[in-house]
C-alpha cells in the first residue's frame, strides 16, 4: 500500500494546513464591509487563552462578538463554510514564549484539521501582531489597518506586513539511505530532517545545499520540492525538500546538531509505523518531517522490484 | 531544442540566484573570527551608491576596506572563492524606495550571474537593516550582531532577523493555455503570471490557489512546483508553480489586474522569442516568470508529436 493514506483508511493529517476559510481580501480593505462582517449576527470570535487554543466537544469553542467590542482589535482570519465570519482578537499581552505548547501540538487529532489551520493562521497572526507595536523605521507606535492584515506607524507612516519565515527542510540521500540528525534539546531517539532558515539573496535549492553542508558537511545537488506546511511557531513556512548527495562522510556542526546518520528504508518503514527496535523516534506525524519520510519511503517502495 | 540554454549554447540568467559565496555561518557568530576576517587584507567591501550597484570593466566594484572602518557598520556577505571575505557596508540613510530601479534590473548581462547575486544578497541586507533601526516590541534603538545577519534591541534584547518574504507566482493552465495578467502600471503589452504574497497560516500551494481566485476568480488545484528565485526588492523569495483549472472563465479583481487572458503554446513561444506580432511583451529574462513560461513551454513541446 502506498500513498497518503498507507492502507489505514484515514489520512495522516499534516497539521495547521488545509484551512477552508475564504480569506476575503476585499472585505480587509474596505472599512464599510468589514464593519459589516464585525455586526453580523453570524460573526465569531475563536476563543483562545493567551495563545492556546481552548476546545470542547471536538471543536474549537467559537463565541458571539461580546457586544462592546471594538474591531480594531480584531484580526478578520476569514469567512467559513457558513458564511461565519470569523475574528481573532488581538492580545493585550505578550506570551512568554511563542514556541509550540503541548497544547498547541495536541490540537492537531483533536479537532478537524481544518480548524487546527484555523487556530494556526490566528496563532502565527496574533504572535506578529504583539511583536510589532511598534514601528521598525521610526521606534513610534503602530496600530492594525485593513483587518489585522497589516500594521501602520501613527508617526512615519510606514506600513507593516505580517511575517512569513520561510525555513527548508529536507533530506539528503545516498544510495538508497536518508540522511537525518537530531538536536541536542530533543526527546531521546528522536531523530528528523535537517532544517534551517531561508536567508535573503537564495533560491529555495540554494538554501537546502547551503543547510546541508552547514549542519552535516555533506555536498548536495538536484534539489526536488516534496512539499510545505505553515507552522505557526511564531510564523515559519516549512518547505519540504530532498536534494541527492555523492558522498556519506559527515562532519557535524555540533552547535546545531548532536548526532546525525544515514537511515535504510527499512528503519524509516519501522520508525514511522512507530515499531519498537526502530532505529530512531520519528517526528511526530502531524509535521511535514513525517510526511517528508513518508512520500521518500513510498518512493523507496514503489521504485523497488515487489516481492512475491 | 528543449532544456534550459534553447539551442541558443548560452543559459538565460535568473536574475539574484547562483551566488558563490560561502556564507560562513560560523564566522557570523564568533566576534573573534569575525575581527581576523574584517582585518584581513583580502577583505573588500562591494561599493554601492546608496542600494545601488557600482560597475566597472564588466564587474561590481570590490575595494579594500578603509583603514578606520568599524566592523559594527558592516554585514559580512561571505567568503569568496578566492578567500576574500566580502564585506556590504550598511546605509546611514533610508533611500527614498525599496523598488527595483533600471540600474539594479540592468546590472543582470552587465556583470557575471554570481555577482548578481551577490549584489542582490547585499542589497536585500542593508534595505532590511535600514529599515530596523528600532524594535518592533518595544521601541527602543536596536543594533546590528552576528556580522549584521541579525538586529537585537538594546533595550528589551528582543533579536531581529533579516526577512524574506515568500511570493507565489503562478501559471493556472487550461487545455494547453496559460492564465497571463497585467497590472495598470505596466509598460503596454507586458503580460506575466499572476502574483501574491504567501500569508501566515497557509501551504505554498494554498496561497496559489488563493491568489488565482482572488486575482481572475479562476478554481484551480494540482499546483506542481517548479523554481524559485530571490528578489531584493527588498527582500521576496519568487516560488514559480503551475496549476490545474477546470475552467476559462475569468472574474478580475480589477484593483490587482487591468487585463488577462489565456496564451496558447504558440503565443508565449512568439513572446518569450521576443518577435514582433507576439500577443504580448514577455516579462523580462531575468526575472523568474520569464523562465516559468519557458519550463511551461518546453513541457508542451515535450509532451506535443513532433511535426515532421
Amino acid at each position: 500500500m502506498h500513498g497518503s493514506d498507507h492502507g489505514s483508511g484515514a489520512p495522516e493529517l499534516l497539521g495547521y494546513a488545509g484551512g477552508r476559510l475564504d480569506r476575503v481580501d476585499p472585505i480587509r480593505t474596505n472599512a464599510a464591509l468589514l464593519a459589516e462582517a464585525f455586526a453580523s449576527p453570524l460573526a465569531r470570535r475563536v476563543v483562545l487563552e493567551g495563545l492556546e487554543p481552548v476546545v470542547e466537544g471536538g471543536h474549537l469553542v467559537m463565541e458571539p462578538l461580546p457586544g462592546d467590542a471594538w474591531v480594531e482589535h480584531f484580526a478578520l482570519l476569514g469567512v467559513d463554510e457558513q458564511q461565519r465570519p470569523i475574528f481573532a482578537e488581538l492580545l493585550a499581552d505578550a506570551p512568554d514564549s511563542f514556541l509550540a505548547t503541548p497544547r498547541s501540538r495536541g490540537l492537531v487529532g483533536e479537532v478537524p484539521g481544518h480548524e487546527v489551520a484555523l487556530y494556526g493562521a490566528a496563532r502565527s497572526l496574533l504572535s506578529w501582531h504583539v511583536r510589532h507595536r511598534f514601528c521598525s523605521v521610526c521606534g513610534q507606535r503602530t496600530a492594525p489597518v485593513k483587518a489585522g492584515w497589516s500594521r501602520q506607524c501613527g508617526s512615519c507612516q510606514a506600513e507593516h506586513f505580517p511575517r512569513v519565515d520561510p525555513v527548508v527542510i529536507m533530506l539528503a540521500e545516498h544510495r538508497g539511505r536518508v540522511l537525518l540528525g537530531r538536536q541536542h534539546s530533543w526527546p531521546e531517539g528522536r531523530y528528523s530532517a535537517l532544517a534551517g532558515f531561508v536567508e535573503p539573496g537564495e533560491t529555495l535549492e540554494e538554501a537546502v545545499v547551503r543547510e546541508i553542508r552547514e549542519e552535516a558537511g555533506v555536498a548536495t545537488h538536484s534539489v526536488r520540492y516534496v512539499m510545505s506546511q505553515p507552522w505557526p511557531f511564531p510564523s515559519s513556512l516549512m518547505i519540504a525538500c530532498i536534494a541527492q548527495a555523492d558522498d556519506d562522510a559527515l562532519t557535524l556542526d555540533e552547535n546545531e546538531i548532536q548526532h546525525a546518520f544515514w537511515a535504510d528504508a527499512e528503519g524509516v518503514r519501522a520508525a514511522l509505523a512507530g515499531e519498537e527496535g526502530a532505529p530512531f523516534l520519528a517526528p511526530p506525524v502531524m509535521a511535514v518531517a513525517w510526511h517528508l519520510l513518508r512520500h521518500w519511503l513510498d518512493g523507496q517502495v514503489a521504485g523497488s522490484t515487489p516481492s512475491a
